[in-house]
């Protein structure tokens, strides 16, 4: 273990108290280019601050967003053998082929927005423990997921987008969120790709259950990722990390992956400052999780599918966003007359 | 005039008796193939009903979006001299530049989906009547903007925005908008590009005063359009006619652009049913005017710009989702079990 970035979790949290922040001086010259750009004051709306927010994490006043990147981790719950999916957990293993194969929604979304795309499947003949009867892993199974994803970012790319396949993966992230925030187990557990009625009130129970059979995780985002998350989950928290270290602009994608940011945000408040939300999901948790993560969504198009899909759509409003901030005339270079 | 494909108001109407509609079989084959692709039943949310959706118009089961073409149209409003605009109307004419130097909003926007790009300055040295004394234009002057319109969508696009720059010409879609729904002016008025409360009494005054000053517009498209609209608007009109007639898809922009096509569904109900809304801009009337008809937006990120582009940021959610129906792999042919 000792190539990894990370052996201990006491490491990650050293890591989360050692962060890079925004420059400031970026920050200030992009926003008065934006009120010198072709257009009344605000017009572009979420575009203006999306922009400005870009340049202050790359540092320069009129960025480029060059080179995308979209990561999908996938991982196996144990969790799943209770009946929490409506689909079988060799899904999790077929879906890895299909990414592989470019045949997902993820994968015509990368293309779609230009973005480079790639899929790690983390141990998946080796389920995570069923978390609703203990830790879900060991402080080493965990930090190996959190390194290969803090492994997984490659240094060039300037936007990422992390995301996940991992059938029972719904049950996890709403057991991290019962643990960390308010509400219970009911406020934050939905139906994922689709549970009737019955099937709901089972994983609900499952994860409070999870939650009761784990104390430790209460109110503590890193022992959370352990004893409720799963790998695919701990990776993206990895991967968010990395993007930060390197002051790399993140997209966040759904429920699931805002569950793993959220982990180090509990840590660390401000942990994902550089990190947006890229859509708000059709699973109700979701919403209440931005909130709480004071993220305005980019896109509402009730989209519930993982695998980092909207995130993925989103980096064409990202795209977008910075091409206005660093590509229009000012009045001045432009003639024309302001308000 | 003999040359231009609408000489009077009645061919026009006649045009939007003659409407071809969806491709019935590539819409049924084309949900059925959706039901089939590696995902959850509506996991992609609005973006599956997008996608069938441009099938249904492009008459395949699986299309591509390869010629998305944005189109600008910019004229100038003679009631633009009572105030009504936090800007003077020689911007119009400045804007135009700009937009062919590349440096607007637009530009930027267009670039960053891939899609082509032109604008038309339509007798910018001619504003309209002003509005709030009578008709903006004769028929002769309409028609010849709605034949500019007409003719300026590229035969060979398969996605198009009509977009548009006037100073004044939230006025004038306001007035279009009272003429023809319920509310009154104070319901259809707003802030435009940035006006202090005087000033959007003004214009509420004004919009009044043209409804009134042009009885002939109420509950008439066309007489709307006419006697309220502007060069830029009914060019919009012409425009998005066309590409009915020829079976391209529309992103509609925002309350200007939907005012335009509200002229052709009051004519003609469903006159609009080859265009979806590419976003809810923050002028108010824009959503009322959606919910009348009865478009979801696909974008809700605030922006108020105009010059398409909120219709243009949205090209890149229309081509991900035509890329999901199309490209994606089925249950079958990845070897993935269904839920």
């Amino acid at each position: 273990m000792s190539t990894l970035p990370f052996a201990t979790l006491a490491q990650v949290r050293a890591a989360l108290g050692d962060l890079p922040n925004p420059d400031h001086a970026a920050l200030t010259q992009a926003q008065a280019r934006n009120g010198q750009l072709t257009k009344p004051p605000g017009a572009l709306g979420q575009l203006e601050d999306l922009g400005i927010w870009y340049a202050s994490w790359r540092g320069a006043i009129q960025p480029k967003v060059e080179a995308p990147h979209i990561v999908v981790f996938a991982g196996n719950h144990g969790v799943a053998a209770r009946g929490v999916s409506a689909f079988p957990a060799d899904v999790t293993a077929q879906m890895v082929a299909n990414f592989k194969a470019g045949g997902a929604a993820v994968n015509q979304i990368a293309a779609s927005v230009g973005a480079a795309f790639d899929v790690h499947a983390l141990s998946l003949d080796t389920p995570t423990a069923d978390f609703s009867q203990g830790p879900a892993m060991t402080e080493d199974e965990v930090c190996a997921a959190i390194s290969a994803g803090w492994q997984a970012v490659p240094a060039g790319c300037d936007l990422l987008v992390a995301g996940e396949m991992g059938i029972g993966n719904t049950t996890s992230a709403a057991a991290i969120a019962t643990a960390l925030y308010e509400g219970g187990a009911e406020a934050w557990t939905g139906r994922g790709t689709g549970l009737n009625d019955a099937a709901l009130s089972l994983k609900t129970a499952v994860v409070a259950q999870g939650v009761a059979a784990n104390p430790q995780a209460a109110r503590d985002g890193l022992e959370a990722l352990r004893c409720l998350g799963g790998r695919e989950i701990a990776a993206m928290a990895g991967a968010i990390l990395r993007a930060r270290q390197l002051s790399i602009p993140v997209i966040l994608d759904g429920f699931i992956c805002c569950a793993a940011g959220a982990t180090l945000e509990q840590v660390r408040p401000g942990a994902l400052d550089h990190a947006v939300a890229g859509h708000i999901s059709a699973e109700a948790a979701h919403g209440r999780l931005l909130t709480i993560l004071q993220k305005a969504p980019l896109l509402t198009l009730d989209m519930r599918l993982g695998e980092g899909s909207g995130g993925a759509l989103a980096i064409g409003v990202v795209q977008a966003a910075v091409r206005c901030l660093s590509g229009m005339a000012t009045f001045g270079e432009a003639g024309v007359s302001g308000a």
